[in-house]
């Protein structure tokens, strides 16, 4: 889909506050210690590789459906909270994981761990590196220019987005069985609901306006859930189906698949049972499993989930007190974040 | 020495608001997930097993100073926030330095790799559990009852305190050369010049207050250090000198060996230079590198440092505009902090 106007304003502007806030670092960083820099290069050159500046997105369109007339100056540092809370989740994911590359790039303990030529060295400091930026978030929010006293419910909803997310990755860690519940923690406060919040407090919602984006914003954030299972399932939305053989023999048990499993015949779903989390599963296994998949239905049921649950966000703006241009982007937002191609 | 009765009442209320804050966050975290309460657990067990506390009396001796009547209740959640930043330090130093032991019990990675029963696990879940207190330190902080308009400069204070303790543990795990910088980042900004400005702001403190306290703070920061390097290095101010034979053998560079190798004869510095992070240098020589280290004058030299940047930190109270009360209790503190046995 094409960028709305507004969006691409608003990234270019996050971009540039991005790199004034790593500039400003930088001379803190060498206040500090001979070594400091190294951390907060290592931050910001993540930061700055990529990144769909989605939930600053959510923010900025929040606070315009609140207040049409606040500055985009208003939204950025809270926006800039948000983009470095995530890279220091992204720096932790990465190493939990062992991920090797993010956004087209090494990730934070790859870069770190060459820097300093030893594996274990460069992962401490990898987790540092986490600290630094989230330190720097909670900074930044902290002075954020929320209206009169409104700062600490935004606070507030900062700390019970750390507080989700960090839980959610725990369950990712364990293996939970419940993947909607460690998804729900893991993307829904902090992508949709957390970042609308910000922006709704520093428009200086009424409750009832907290209320209405809360409503949009909750089967929203389920919808941007079920489009990331279908995207890290079959890719693009106009691919016939890349092969997901991989993630079947990795065995992670998505959304989609659990939901596939009520959908497929008995000696399909034995199938399926029988390759998943089995890395010595033969080739042709795991292709009629890829094939049954395919053809039980499931993508079809999520992209028709997706659309209500679209459908009902939109429904929870109708009534609420809202101003136009506001409701305009709310409804780009959701394009946006559900009718995604990554 | 004895303890002061302000300390005694202080660390039982610090203690009960430690517990209710994880009793709420036992709720929490049935709220959240099944999981959650593993993580919530772990860092309710590191906080209430021990710590002596230092931090919540540098800033409840500091609200007292300028707020003589202030009720101890309004000194609480600040001085939660900053144990549960202290748990969340601890827990990320052990598994960096591998420390299987702490507060006499076992550290958080060690209890949670056994509970889990994989080593990577682990350690993964261990730093989640530090963001867990990490996240709930701020959270704390952002609710305290900091007086109209001071909370924002109390959240400043304490990003500063994160900043400069995350940059301290960098540079003691690369070994930076310039150990007291180390030992200033680590311990400075968050053991005494930041629980210190935090008191202050809950007291209101005029900019002439803050300016004192500062004054008084600094040196009083330095002497602790020191006095964390004397019983590093020597044990107990009672003790003839237990064997530090191992702290050279490991090479700890600290700030007593490096004012030590300015006082040995240069036989006596070829020695140490040869033993220092030798491991393998024979008995005999350790027991050389001791015996010159002790009859070097270097703890002579060092308690006499103490005192005078004690001396220091009580003259610049002199002129301060502070209650007697408050002056009183900083006078223990002093005591407190550099005297300590331990």
């Amino acid at each position: 889909m094409a960028v709305a106007p507004w969006l691409g304003d608003l990234v270019a502007q996050i971009d540039a506050r991005l790199r004034a806030v790593f500039a400003e670092a930088a001379e803190r960083a060498r206040a500090t210690s001979p070594r400091a820099h190294e951390l907060a290069e290592a931050v910001a050159e993540l930061t700055l590789r990529g990144g769909k500046r989605l939930r600053p997105a959510a923010l900025f369109a929040s606070m315009r459906a609140v207040d049409e007339d606040a500055p985009i100056e208003r939204a950025l540092d809270a926006s800039v909270a948000l983009e470095l809370l995530q890279s220091y989740l992204l720096i932790q994911d990465d190493w939990m994981d062992d991920d090797l590359e993010r956004r087209g790039g090494p990730s934070v303990h790859a870069v770190l761990r060459r820097q300093v030529g030893n594996e274990r060295l460069g992962d401490s400091l990898a987790i540092l590196a986490g600290d630094l930026a989230a330190g720097m978030a909670w900074e930044l929010l902290a002075a954020a220019p929320f209206p009169r006293g409104r700062a600490r419910e935004a606070l507030k909803a900062f700390g019970e987005m750390h507080w989700e997310v960090v839980l959610g990755q725990q369950l990712d860690l364990v293996g939970h069985a419940d993947v909607g519940l460690t998804h729900r923690l893991k993307t829904g406060s902090y992508t949709v609901r957390g970042p609308m919040q910000l922006g709704a407090l520093l428009g200086d919602a009424t409750a009832a306006q907290l209320d209405a984006l809360q409503h949009f914003a909750d089967p929203l954030g389920v919808a941007f859930q079920v489009r990331d299972d279908l995207l890290g399932s079959f890719g693009r939305r106009g691919d016939v189906g890349k092969p997901i053989g991989a993630d079947l023999r990795a065995g992670k048990r998505t959304a989609l698949i659990a939901e596939a499993q009520s959908l497929l015949s008995e000696a399909d779903g034995a199938l399926l049972d029988r390759v998943l989390g089995n890395a010595s599963a033969p080739d042709e296994d795991v292709e009629r499993a890829t094939d049954a998949l395919l053809r039980s239905g499931v993508r079809e049921r999520l992209e028709a989930r997706i659309d209500a649950l679209a459908s009902e966000a939109n429904a929870a703006l109708a009534s609420a007190s809202l101003s136009e241009q506001g409701r305009t982007m709310l409804g780009e937002l959701v394009e946006l974040l559900v009718h995604r191609d990554r």
